[in-house]
């Protein structure tokens, strides 16, 4: 039985959960830190880490993509974003970091907030004049290629709204696995005069998995797993919190709703196991392990790989929904104001020297899963849970 | 059942909702921005966007109250407001914004709170001043044709105290619509030795639709549509939440609770819809949204207009109850300090170019109904709902 | 039922709530202001206004007490206080605000914590160095014989440690009504090998009616009533939350409770109803409405009258508890940085002119009852409530 | 029955609550202060006062240690720690409290959030350089020596993982009680190709008393009594809340479950009863008093006691778990900037001179206690309890 409230007279809405809501109950047992297997798979890709970073262009250059790779994780492309628009790419991202900016440094701790806000309005307008410049196919082509060549999984993200025209062009140049992510998706997109995107045929016309997100409830997520969906994606990379645009299910929620749906798709099909990759509230080791708890088999993340010196942004961060060319969401933050920028490697497996939580991802979610007990992601998802109050 | 607790032995309360506590949670289909339909209608007058501005005389001048009508919006003049006042309003308004400000400006963000509670009071010291000067019913009437002039829908709001009086005066200038509107509004005043309005009897004899309010349960608001009122304000416009008075409803419960009176109603009388507005706890795309979605068929809003070119605080904005003679409540406040004034247009209709959810109003809220699965605001106030923690 | 949840195996606990939790719903009818009655009465003692000042050294000099009961309401002198160990007392007073300060002046709102810190820690030594000096019965004798020569009613307050030594004293010197107040109170205090006071044969034995606490709960409250005091008090004034003691039950429960108490004892006497003054978390006129409506007939208050020119403090506020030899509580406030000092007359009945609801308490209170549509304090007990989520 | 929650689709968490979520109601008796008696033991020991001093750096020098004696309570030394690893020890904590400060002094209050953390992170730093010295057993013995030669009782700890090694170690140098103590600890560690300590054969073959923990569940909890544990430590000292690791259960709710584990085990054995340590949430007197009411026998804190002038850390505080050297967690605090030094008598038994509850931390739990109608910490885990909304 759900929880349910009467708002008012006649109204219900349902309780739902944070990821800070939660806390994780260690069981009677302890584990060593170098027993936990965090490694999941994808189809034929195996992957060392559960951890994919979010297709904004403040991270996803090649050379990042191709580290995530390398450290065990899954990087992602986005075949719409600056680096498929600008010969430079990473002319075009300094543009956006240094825009407004007297000298090319937003302080955003010791900033005055109207100061802070006129930089910022700069700031996106540069991103939205950046991504109305046309996409160039021969560059992204040319991009892939790049992370095919180093020999890491390549793994692009299209939206729905362009994915029947991107699709071909960036498997043709190499993409193994197919992201089709937008903020908000069903398998049923009703358009008046359009011609929807019909998803189950168009992934079975695929010959790459295809993981399709954002999601937050049960039903949709079944619809996405019944069109053949390799990957469900829960959530929207959300950090920020700018604008609340009020639109989504609290993540503990959502994953624990689309976690269900997986069992019983399971069952339904006698065995197809799609995977759920949570996107969005996830700022560190605890984090990921509260998403793992309430069922993820991943999480795709952002700002907290921004510090990195393989990331696109040079310190920046920024979702992709910034760029919006009428409903912009979401600020450049400056995060090298407070993080010390160190080599992927560092963020995701340490060692870590500052006691913030925001470097050492892996190591931190091995010590919580064997502080917990439990030395592998699967069971992991039955660790006990508490909320507060 | 009502949800109630036990606050203390024998003592009960109800609990109650904030639009704040409310996320929208999208259903299996998802549609397109463009088709979405926003429109709603009061008696023959309908209007393309569910947005009606506050009376505050920090926005409504004429010229802002018919930018809202060529909009699709609905603006009101305020009866009773400086424009009533004063001949040169754009003086006294300006007396306002500059009042107890060394150089006329008030950086909210930046003054120290003592100094800043001293400009406030010399400003609400300015704002109590200029309400004290008599009422012009000539003035009155001038304002009201420049709008009606216009060709825009002519809405004027009146308190209940003055209602008698100055209702034939607005009517005969041209008010299309009468709005009766005060903190707390019932249809039973009851006075000692004085005549109360009968307010059934008082809105069968004026000619012209009337919305009134504010309401916030379902007994005073059932008792408003008995009366004959063809809408019904659920909440006071308060938003910057001093002084905390303690009274009303959280906007989210009072909204359905008013949506359940007005199903009732409806059946009572077999078919009579009254509409319901929402005047409250709206900054953003995402409220406006929760606000439908808990039955709203529109809302009224002030603060996030402010920021419009055509508003008459050039950058100020003040709740009508902030002139009080007696007890005025909420401050002046500086918005353009963070905000960028931008035409109506643009704060409505967009294209954004902050990050902030604080323009392009409508173009979020159709962006937000369309990921929901809809495409008219009345299958909208349908969507599912949750409350966090 | 009480609500009760458990907070571990076999470790149960109530749930309580605070007055700001709680928000008052209007009823059918509004009234007028006008028509409001807030007066209550204790014994042959009628008061206009239902506001009972806290007897910190920070406010109760006679003069202000004086001018408390010309206002309508019940000032208290503290026989225990400052004015009772120095025949200046205004001296003393100047010095607790002035310690530790380079020019006399701490501007709470702008000074580095660490510095407002150990100016705070000299005010701390300072208030109990001038409380180490003894109790002098002459000078106290003086005090209220100058209260009970302007005619107003005499309230003095007395801790349950010192009352048998001095309610002769007090009353010989005019006191009409007893405060026996302590941070918690019990009809039962047990004290090895030393002598309890047996409150109910101590109160017998006076000639005066007493009112006495802070209680938190039913069981205790009935103790106290069937002692014969003629009024308890619910809770000990905590404003501040220095430091959190963790003692208590929040205002809008304890208040209920002890209500229940009242009707109970009602009832169980055949008619001897005893007065419920609430002392804690009432800040502005919003706080003593939601006080009543949670079965208060009278509230005390402190910090909101520190802003009074006859204020003992001039401009600074602190709990009587701040010079507790031991184990002290609550700092000294700056109460001017912030508000301005105004006549008592304006700050019990307005007219204010200023945002923050800290003046016009009464006029606040008058409107909130004829909003939510009750003319008298004893039937306003009973107005809707809502809980926050 | 628990109270749990369904966070999403078949997945339940329990509701959990904190130390700072409840608050102490006050019974129908009051007692005096004086009459309290706060002792307890653990085996043949007894201690006056209920505080066990955390195994900090920051705090635990020998003569630290010795004045937590000479005080009634219990210091407890880190075999692990600098004081073991570094001959001179003042001078190690000297370079941890200056790292990365350009004159030495790092304000925690006015120092950018950005320079803050660039000298957090050089802090650390040096913390884990401190620690990657080897332990010098011989250095240890001298230690503790020291310790034992005062007369007090000599506790020491160690971790899990040396606990074999060391405990012989220790136990020859003269260490009465034996702490092994870890973040989170189970009766039953797993480890590949590892030999799990048998904690039930290892306390059996010691001759002292072992207090060891951290657990944060029953189930847990039960083992470990059932291993021969004299006590039990609930949580793991995190005061600073970095980072949001996600493990743990919020104390009041696992000071209770570990309680109840305490009466089963007692009921279990016929007598045997294991005495609970709460080691989490500590601030004030109030915390300390709330620990108990949830159920513990005693508490363990750190940071309330760092403003000691006996503390090693000589004004800066920080956990243990900050000098790991893979995932360090918690900063370096500087506390004297808000707090006053002064010597630990007088923080343990004031008398107090600031208003911040920081110290008379045990004269705040007699008041407390004797407020609350108690005269023993026995009878004082049974005083009722309310939680917060």
């Amino acid at each position: 039985m759900r929880d349910y409230v009467e708002i008012g007279i006649g109204r219900e809405a349902r309780k739902a959960y944070r990821l800070s809501d939660i806390s994780l109950v260690p069981s009677r047992r302890t584990r060593s830190s170098g027993d936990v297997d965090t490694s999941w798979h994808i189809d034929a890709y195996t992957f060392d880490i559960p951890l994919v970073s979010h297709p904004t262009d403040a991270l996803a250059s090649p050379e990042f993509v191709i580290e995530m790779g390398r450290q065990g994780g899954l990087g992602v492309l986005n075949a719409e974003g600056i680096l498929a628009r600008h010969a430079s790419a990473e002319d075009a991202v300094a543009r956006v970091v240094g825009a407004g900016l007297s000298d090319g440094v937003l302080d955003t701790l010791n900033t005055p907030l109207a100061e802070f806000r006129r930089a910022n309005r700069d700031t996106t307008k540069e991103l939205q004049a950046l991504h109305a410049a046309p996409l160039d196919h021969d560059l992204l082509a040319e991009r892939i290629a790049q992370v095919r060549d180093s020999g890491v999984t390549v793994a692009v993200r299209v939206s729905p709204q362009n994915a029947r025209e991107l699709a071909p062009v960036v498997i043709k140049a190499g993409a193994e696995i197919l992201f089709i992510q937008g903020t908000v998706i069903s398998a049923e997109h009703v358009q008046r005069g359009g011609e929807p995107l019909d998803l189950k045929e168009f992934i079975g016309s695929l010959e790459v998995p295809v993981i399709t997100g954002g999601v937050y409830d049960y039903t949709t997520a079944m619809h996405l797993m019944r069109s053949g969906a390799a990957g469900v994606i829960v959530g929207s990379g959300a950090v920020s919190g700018y604008p609340s645009v009020g639109v989504g299910v609290p993540m503990a929620t959502a994953i624990a709703d689309v976690a269900a749906a997986r069992r019983e798709y399971l069952d339904e099909t006698g065995g197809r196991y799609v995977h759920v990759v949570a996107d969005g509230e996830i700022h560190s080791s605890g984090d990921v392990a509260a998403a793992i708890a309430c069922g993820a088999d991943a999480v795709m993340l952002g700002r907290p790989l921004a510090q990195a010196t393989e990331a696109a942004g040079r310190g920046s961060y920024w979702e992709s929904a910034a760029a919006h060319p009428r409903y912009p969401r979401g600020s450049v933050e400056q995060v090298d104001v407070v993080a010390e920028r160190i080599p992927l490697q560092q963020v995701l497996n340490g060692p870590a020297s500052e006691p913030y939580g925001s470097t050492n991802l892996v190591g931190g979610l091995r010590r919580i899963m064997a502080k917990c007990g439990y030395t592998d992601t699967k069971s992991f998802q039955k660790v006990g849970l508490t909320v507060g109050r």
